[in-house]
């Protein structure tokens, strides 16, 4: 497979430089879009035969595995701006649904994407998310097989929301959640920590830094496949996107029951994202990743996890920052710079409007 | 299974009766609006397990039967106003992903929703609408197994988008595609058509009609299940949904290399609905359903069809209304109510802004 060319607009869509309504009505406009842009983007005979479903056949699925689990993930993508240093919407919503698959162990085999177009919303930025998003799907070997697009009127949308949905496969015997954390288990992050929310908020903000900082945008799914390859029993994951650290670890102490004590010193977070949080007054352990993992592991694997994860490339920079105690049932604590301990709660509400 | 009940705000979320950004970002407030509002609206162990993924056990699934396939699917809801007669866009997200299950022939297994809700959208509107796509779900008897929300900036969206996923299963030896109709074959209808357009419509242009015309929305599944259980080798089946009967008839036409010819007065269209295009100026046949199907049926099965979607309460007002021709391959005609024909064209673009 090639990866796709960057885009340029098909002759038969170069008539309307911009959405009007007609793209969405299910007219000859519409499929004139589907056919000309997202059909060839996307190559793969599944989705060009455009039925109301995809129907992937089963015979090739290795559907026959002892207690294995399909797994069915979905989310919206609405982040503002749409293009933001190291990505866009449409590799934020191929890789966010991948690694939602990936969190639960399974292994992607297929998405789908539904487009919300805002009236007006030039033909070319659509263009460029749609071939992002493509080549997003093939550099994770994900095909994308099936889709939608609505548009609404001019000023009822913000240019383009997506909202992908993934199938993956559950290998047997594989049994992650967060409420399987254990008193003495590690806790390990696969890499720095803040880069996509302070990308897409200095963006936003308009400021710009010494060093430029660009999304972690990523799929994790072969780095999750290898890590499981060496440790089946990893107990919890989870990609730490909205909220941050704290939003996940907050999960996991809540779910197992457990409480979970992280050293400040130990979370990798690069210089530049340091400085800009600090500037922003932000806490970088509430800032949203798009290509990072938080693991537990049971306390005996902690060092083949970390090895396995800093031999991909995706976790080069994995660390273990902590782990799970008996103290402090749900509740997550912090080991400070200064060695006092603090309390790191959910956050209460909006810290970070629109970054994923 | 009780049908859920109507909507009243859970007392945790009454401090907040308008969507604010920090219900969709991933803290407290948003976990609050899951687990007190659509966890216990969706009432299932797969949603509530609350997974970065669905995953469906496969053993209880019937997936060893030969060839069977995986459906998938989705679909964004934008349709304006939220609330019609007959319906909301909670039961037209939900109805309208399991009938495009059911019309490759699948047999729905689970669906996801993911919500876009604009900042000052009522709480108690979001409420109705959830309670009525978990009642719609329950109906169906099809699980809502996964979610995700995201809420963005006041007057960047449109009170509610809601993208529905499925997933279903496609028995073995159901072989359904817009490319197999052949000159003969027998065109259905399983009841009136233009009802959702008019209802939503009228509703849009604050018209009053004499009787009251509301949406058919209605899951088609078991009427589809129905009509393959008598007529295992139907060849087409589609919801004509945007740009109604004629935006079908021609995907079926042009996909298959053959003509469609059908009769204007064999069209079953309520009195009502037609009085009310004709002072809109529509033309009935590109109205949009949400409610009904259209099946192109092999010539001798075509009586055996009509019987059996007429003995289905979603198929009581089911006509044969035309066939399939070897004359203008890929063009519809239609014999008109004086007895001429007419050619009835792909809609160009805009007909029905947001009906779905």
């Amino acid at each position: 497979m090639n990866i796709v060319e960057s885009f340029t607009c098909p002759v038969p869509l170069r008539h309307y430089p911009q959405i009007v309504l007609g793209h969405g009505s299910g007219g000859r406009m519409m499929a004139e879009l589907i056919e000309h842009l997202f059909v060839p983007l996307f190559a793969n005979p599944t989705l060009a035969r455009l039925g109301d479903s995809a129907v992937l056949p089963l015979d090739g699925l290795e559907l026959r595995t002892e207690n294995a689990g399909l797994a069915f993930t979905t989310d919206a993508f609405v982040v503002q701006p749409l293009f933001f240093p190291g990505g866009d919407i449409g590799k934020l919503a191929v890789n966010g649904t991948i690694n939602d698959l990936a969190m639960v162990g399974a292994r992607p085999l297929a998405l789908s994407a539904a487009f919300i177009l805002e009236e007006g919303l030039a033909l070319n930025d659509l263009g460029q998310i749609a071939t992002s998003m493509a080549r997003a799907a093939q550099v994770a070997g994900v095909p994308l097989i099936t889709g939608d697009t609505k548009v609404v009127n001019k000023g009822h949308g913000d240019g383009v929301f997506i909202t992908t949905s993934g199938l993956g496969l559950v290998p047997a015997g594989i049994q992650i959640g967060p409420d399987r954390a254990r008193p003495g288990d590690a806790i390990l992050v696969s890499g720095t920590l803040g880069d996509h929310g302070i990308a897409v908020m200095s963006m936003r903000e308009g400021l710009e830094f010494e060093t430029a900082i660009e999304s972690d945008t990523a799929p994790l799914h072969t780095l999750v496949a290898e890590l499981l390859a060496a440790v089946p029993d990893v107990r919890c994951l989870r990609d730490p996107t909205r909220g941050g650290l704290a939003a996940t670890l907050n999960e996991f102490a809540r779910a197992s029951q457990a409480g979970i004590l992280f050293d400040e010193r130990a979370v990798p977070v690069r210089p530049a994202v340091r400085s800009a949080c600090e500037m922003l007054g932000l806490d970088p352990f509430y800032v949203a990743n798009e290509g990072k993992l938080v693991a537990v592991i049971p306390p005996e694997k902690a060092e083949i996890a970390l090895m396995t994860m800093r031999r991909h490339p995706l976790g080069q920079d994995a660390a273990i920052i902590g782990q799970v105690v008996a103290d402090h049932p749900g509740v997550v604590a912090a080991r400070t710079l200064i060695g006092s301990t603090r309390v790191v709660d959910l956050p209460a509400g909006e810290l970070l409007p629109r970054i994923c």
